[in-house]
């Protein structure tokens, strides 16, 4: 048994990729799961827990979620910046760190009221855009779109802040939930509605305005991957009131689909379309051998 | 901080959306996880948990189970029927509510036996369906196809109740689990089986057949999407005896799949087709540049 | 009360599938769980867990996390063995499962320095591949797809010793959670890249070589479903330094795509490729009614 852990040890000094010797220095993926908890019942108060909320307690419990959330966020986003620093300038005790996460950490909590009110708007647009959708508090409480779209929300707000790691796991964690990869890096508009979700894949410089709705399975990707593109726009630009049908794929940063246009289901897409297309899979052939009545 | 907190709470008046004052009113998440966990212990005892269950044991381990989920059901359905009234007719204290939420938890414990027949019919489907399943052990153990099936035969009871919120909760709850999202409103009959699963969506309206079989990717949806259609049938029927390989889509609430079908993969059908067809995707037209051995 | 539970507990010895009379002789979803984790942990020390790591405790923290799975290994495997015995030969008490579970266990933990060494290729892999990455802890923090091939990797040993039950259990927890099925008997080398991941599905009798990538919904499956042919081989063989992009479907166990091939987005193969093939779809004709600028 010794022998078997000194053999697993032993690989750890021959071959790298051990989060270090002296504590943990990377963001804990429990605390961003926390973080993701208290976000979520900040903006949603009483969807998620058995607390109660009436008017005396409310400030106290909310009070009591931000503490927590501003302990972890400090905590997790110091750790990520010096996780930069040492990627970047080799520096294990730049000074900056520790002051710039709680900057950010506050830039965070001051943003929320202003998120919350796009959120909103994006449960209106789940409401008016799902026939099956019968309340706002049934979409609250059940659409993986909406929860996706809620923690992008906010971890867009990090990347913007270029703090590494965090906003990628924020995100994957709500991919593993949800089935849905939105890469922290999108710019996406208001009333934004994914119906289902599962499968849609959303990259890193994709740009998405107001009022557009995505369906299951829907790729707005890279046209072909080349590491060294890394900062260039590899992803398309989606302009106001765009619908895209299940399953439909569209590529490549130069790729613009125009306002006001519908995009049919498995539709594949690697050129620009002008304001209010309309483009649907001509239906292709089959090889048919039709059913007699039996 | 506090101005942060206030300034959050300030958005709860303004905004809406808070679930509401005294207590909370809608039915909890962690509840529903519980109510699901029960059941599936229930349909497939020690299937889940540590737990012994020599004869003596057995109906005091059922029982207690029963008791929890009676408490858990009557709880949430409760929580959930008042919501409907404040919905419908603003009336916060209608008094049928409670015992009517009675009257459906004994309503879905009652239907257990029956339900757990047909649930086991859908792990004979699977295990016959399947030729990597190697027993209906492996199946109940791991399959999310059958774990899909099972919650949403109990999700549906609740839904032909007219109970609001929970039947999604439970089958959204399923969905994030598996990546297959049946809408408890779709009727689906016995030797039901999914294959891998993943992106599978059932849209509310869909009737299905005994003895078909879908595979991973697959749309039954809605051929457009209208809020105003929310009462019509806008999901396909697909008969008995048919099998929908992987990535098909099949749009619209006039759309029959008759009896003894095959549908290829990548297929995409908006109308209706006779008994026995056989509808294969023709092999597109591909842009090769044949490899030379190297 | 009492009536419901009687009813429910007949239905058990009418009806069967009940997890034995004396005590849980199948292996514990619970425990392939935490198997699941502490070989994570194990694999990436301090990515997952709190835990301090420096130089005196390190040993001690594998250590004890070896423990653990040692013991959890011995008894779940030893469970699986003996049902595999029920199964053939409706032995009980086979003596051999029990010395034969140690030794499994132990092949199994000796696998782990080669096992790591391999996957830090693929963490390798993952960097390389996708622009979007921007550090190696990146990729061991948040993506779906290196966790699915690390644990498949542990999986496919269990499969190939012909442990029942836990390496389908173990692989279907990680589909769940990522949306990537991977049967655990799929073998599969080095430098593997999923991206995003959703909807992958690899067949049971797959065989992947070196430097192969694969984007999300793409299925290697089999031709047609057979349950008689369970043992020949239905699922595709895919050679080196081959690239399967979004969407793409090849089948059948005679087909081989030669090394260096690209297969391009929603093609559907079902025959074999010469090498350095690259096949594309022709872009579908569509129904455009182009937009006018409004």
């Amino acid at each position: 048994m010794d022998q078997i852990t000194n053999n697993i040890i032993q690989t750890y000094k021959d071959k790298g990729v051990l989060n270090h010797l002296e504590g943990p220095n990377l963001p804990s993926r429990k605390s961003i799961r926390r973080i993701i908890r208290n976000l979520e019942s900040i903006i949603f108060p009483g969807f998620e827990s058995e607390e109660d909320l009436n008017n005396e307690l409310i400030s106290y419990t909310i009070g009591a979620k931000l503490q927590q959330l501003t302990k972890d966020l400090t905590f997790e986003i110091r750790k990520s910046l010096k996780f930069g620093c040492r990627m970047k300038h080799k520096d294990e005790n730049c000074h900056i760190c520790a002051e710039s996460a709680e900057e950010t950490t506050f830039y965070l909590l001051n943003k929320i009221p202003e998120i919350r009110e796009v959120i909103l708007l994006d449960v209106e647009a789940a409401l008016s855009g799902d026939p099956a959708a019968k309340s706002s508090e049934e979409v609250i409480l059940s659409y993986p779109g909406l929860e996706a779209i809620v923690i992008h929300r906010f971890a867009h707000e990090l990347y913007k802040k270029e703090v590494p790691l965090i906003p990628r796991m924020m995100n994957e964690y709500i991919h593993r939930k949800t089935g849905i990869d939105i890469h922290p890096g999108a710019r996406i508009g208001r009333w934004f509605f994914m119906d289902h979700g599962t499968g849609i894949v959303i990259g890193e410089t994709t740009i998405i305005g107001d009022n557009v709705r995505i369906y299951q399975g829907v790729t707005i990707g890279a046209l072909k991957v080349i590491k060294e593109e890394a900062e260039v726009k590899r992803h398309p630009t989606i302009e106001d009131n765009v619908t895209i049908y299940s399953g439909a794929t569209i590529l490549g940063g130069k790729t613009v689909i125009g306002r006001n246009s519908i995009i049919g289901g498995n539709v594949w897409i690697t050129g620009s379309q002008k304001e209010n297309s309309r483009i649907y899979l001509k239906p292709p052939e089959y090889i048919v051998r039709k059913g007699n009545p039996s």
